[in-house]
């Protein structure tokens, strides 16, 4: 009988993730009844979202539930199919979670037309890209010569939201930890810059690469970045709030300083969650497919290999371990 | 001769304003040149924004000169023309600034038309009256049943912004300093609680007025109470920024805390400057006088005599010792 393998969410972290909290469980694969589709993943989404379904308490979305398989975004392929939409062999994309396989009545499943590869639609053309296209044009809308900063630089949102904005005109500031990363930001990606927050003299560093002011703030991490960015708005700024990793949901938070830069220049902040605005979805995944295919967008993968090594590669996202878009190749 | 009493920023605050900051200044009475208007002041308006600008540094408008008289609102009486717009005895609001008489050429000059009280110009129809009905109509947007939270409740901001959102069916919970404001905003503003951040048990007396969460902040100080207010947004909550005299402009800000919240409520920050949206201007002061005209708009003023008492008026405005709409009586 085959077998499922799953990690479920064992305990609530207290402070930052650990091992501890995942548990790998194995039961056997279930049978898809009238209407349902099996799919066998190949690809598992890691985000740093997740980390906020980890934890109790008022959110955009239900706290994931113990003992449950944790929630994930994954592309596979249909290995057994009672459903008339879908049929064996055909990719797919959806929310099947950190398991080797999932059944699904096909509502949230996603035929992939092999226009780019499987895995960029768990990347710059999947939620992660429509992440940065809603953030970037719908809150930010950069005007050409704008300064943005963009923090994560080289991560599944953050390259894209730099390579949109230099589509955009936008002059782009990238922030990554290490040498390695910011190279790749600037010499791959085509930001203008990127700043080492690892760097001893970040600071220095990037209040010269904003030496003219902030117009846009694509915020993928908060922390101290993000009071360092606060201070060198520009008037009528625009702030998008993506990710604050480090602003609270894994453990202590940074308290943001310089507030009243708000202000003083008349500063918007706006916070969003993409599967909150459908509508944008299809165009948004029609341009970042043509950029992909078309080789303007580019992307780097960091891809680990089988189920069980999803957690220890989720704590290491949270700590910037990765380089590009996390994945675990599942199947 | 006649003398011309001023008040002059004889140097900049380090950390709180205080008393020497202040100087007052006599020299004669300026005579109208071609074009120019000579208005007597007869009320002094003092505003919270005004300590921003006694600081050096990036802000919303050039920082307030050494050595030259305060700026800030007045309403007064032409006392002698050379401009075919204004004739003596016509009453007149401008920016005349932290003195007894000022030279004008008219174009920052609004007749009045004796409608309202003339320190009502300087008031809830005026620009602390516009600047509630800008932040709440164009930021806010308050639904009918939504709860909104307005610090500095009392105030001429805050007491304006309340009774606005009454009108457009929200619930209002205000936030001041001390059982006899709170009184006030209740009893006779209509405000559906007030809580006394003066009270041992703020947080708590805070937490159940805001059980249901906190659909609008209207924020007129800053410090603990955004904090505060952050951790009980509901999704989709709006901020507006009028003041932030507690998170930065005068002294030590305080940190903001749970900023995170903006992410997981996807919740909207947005500071503005009433001065930058004239267009709203003539509607706003057209419904704010209306409402005053007719009973509908309370407000209640702290007003000092003589120009010399205006230094420690401003001092006592920034630490909510005022009781309503702060004001000199010059003339």
């Amino acid at each position: 009988m085959p077998v499922n393998q799953a990690i479920i969410l064992a305990s609530r972290p207290k402070g930052a993730a650990s091992l501890e909290n995942f548990t790998l469980v194995e039961n056997p694969v279930p049978e898809p009844q009238t209407g349902q589709v099996l799919v066998r993943h190949l690809f598992l989404s890691l985000d740093p979202y997740m980390r906020g379904r980890m934890n109790e308490g008022r959110s955009y979305a239900a706290a994931q539930a113990l003992g449950e398989v944790m929630i994930g975004g994954t592309v596979g392929e249909v290995i057994a199919s009672k459903n008339p939409r879908f049929k064996i062999a055909d990719k797919v994309v959806g929310m099947g979670g950190w398991q080797t396989h999932a059944l699904s009545d096909g509502r949230d499943l996603h035929r992939l037309d092999g226009s780019v590869p499987l895995s960029a639609c768990l990347g710059p053309v999947g939620m992660p890209g429509v992440t940065a296209w809603y953030g970037l044009k719908k809150i930010i809308a950069p005007k050409p010569g704008e300064t943005l900063v963009v923090t994560a630089a080289s991560g599944a949102v953050g390259s894209v939201v730099g390579q949109l904005a230099k589509i955009a005109g936008a002059r782009v500031v990238g922030v990554a930890g290490g040498t390695a990363k910011c190279a790749y930001v600037v010499q791959e990606l085509g930001f203008d810059a990127c700043v080492d927050h690892r760097a001893t003299d970040f600071q220095a560093e990037f209040n010269r690469a904003t030496a003219g002011g902030i117009n846009g703030l694509f915020e993928n991490v908060g922390g101290e970045v993000l009071s360092m960015s606060l201070r060198r708005l520009n008037p009528f700024a625009r702030i998008a709030i993506c990710g604050l990793v480090a602003s609270g949901y894994d453990g202590t938070p940074t308290p943001v300083k310089d507030i009243s830069n708000m202000l003083t220049m008349r500063a918007r902040m706006q916070g969003f969650i993409v599967t909150e605005h459908l509508a944008i979805w299809p165009q948004a995944l029609a341009e970042l497919s043509a950029l992909v295919a078309s080789g303007k967008l580019k992307y780097r993968e960091s891809i680990v290999e089988g189920l069980a090594a999803a957690p220890q590669a989720f704590l290491g996202l949270l700590k910037g371990e990765n380089f590009g878009k996390m994945l675990v190749k599942v199947g």
